[in-house]
């Protein structure tokens, strides 16, 4: 599929859930989480895909406009986990769980260069992207989540 | 449904029906005719459904830069003839032939509105745009079509 094609009904999906589930949300004061959101989009489509990351810009700050915040703010997460693992140690942990979708199916050239993608976001975006070693195991990936969302006011 | 989310899927399908047809279409040499493109999308969605015209144009030019035209140029049709008509002859004429789509079966107010829209890209689109008296008869109809292609050079 073009990756224009692809972004564009990403895009969709991503206001339709953002009206719909986030921002309800958000307005009865509720906690969100998600598993990914547009951060993964400039990794995978921008960096895996090497799709326009200006383009995929102009895209974020035209869907994540919402009437709960005066313009040109537009609605970001408050914390983003980034869980930084090596693309062989992803691939032979996802091996025993589940057959790889078609962006897990990607060679790992793919995953190197999303990689990339989250570290660029991560340089813009300082204050809430934390980047966890997601090589350890369970326990110690748990303690540096913990430690990213104390650091930064979410847990007492 | 949401209008940006609305003109999100719109033109990820305009995206993927210029690239595979469109596009492949005129390489060959091929007459391309269609029944809507993106003015329709500016008379629905930003006139109609009264939605954000800055952010059709940012859409607009995202989705229409294709690899065969130097950018910035962006892919538009070379006549756009628009059948005007006043839409309470409109809805007779439909009534006769198929159930309302859930555009067409919006309130004569909305439609008072697309025309509106086509009025104003008419106005940015002189030398592609043919206004066509629809409310006439077939055969007058038809007469219009032909004038407006021989006047730009697409009939002899």
């Amino acid at each position: 599929m073009d990756p224009l094609t692809e972004a564009l009904l990403m895009f969709a999906g991503r206001r339709d859930h953002l009206l719909e589930v986030i921002e309800p949300a958000l307005a009865r004061g509720d906690v969100v989480l998600c598993d990914r959101f547009t951060d993964a989009t400039f990794a995978y489509q921008g960096f895996g895909r090497e799709f326009d990351c200006v383009a995929l810009q102009s895209l974020e700050s035209l869907v994540q406009r919402t009437p709960s915040l005066p313009a040109p703010k537009i609605r970001q997460p408050d914390v983003t986990l980034w869980f930084d693992v090596d693309p062989a140690v992803a691939a032979s942990r996802l091996a025993g769980v589940r057959v790889p979708d078609r962006f897990e199916a990607q060679p790992q050239e793919f995953f190197a260069r999303v990689s990339k993608g989250y570290a660029w976001r991560m340089q813009q975006y300082r204050a809430r992207f934390a980047r966890i070693n997601a090589e350890q195991g369970l326990e110690k990936v748990w303690q540096e989540v913990e430690a990213a969302l104390r650091q930064r006011g979410f847990l007492p």
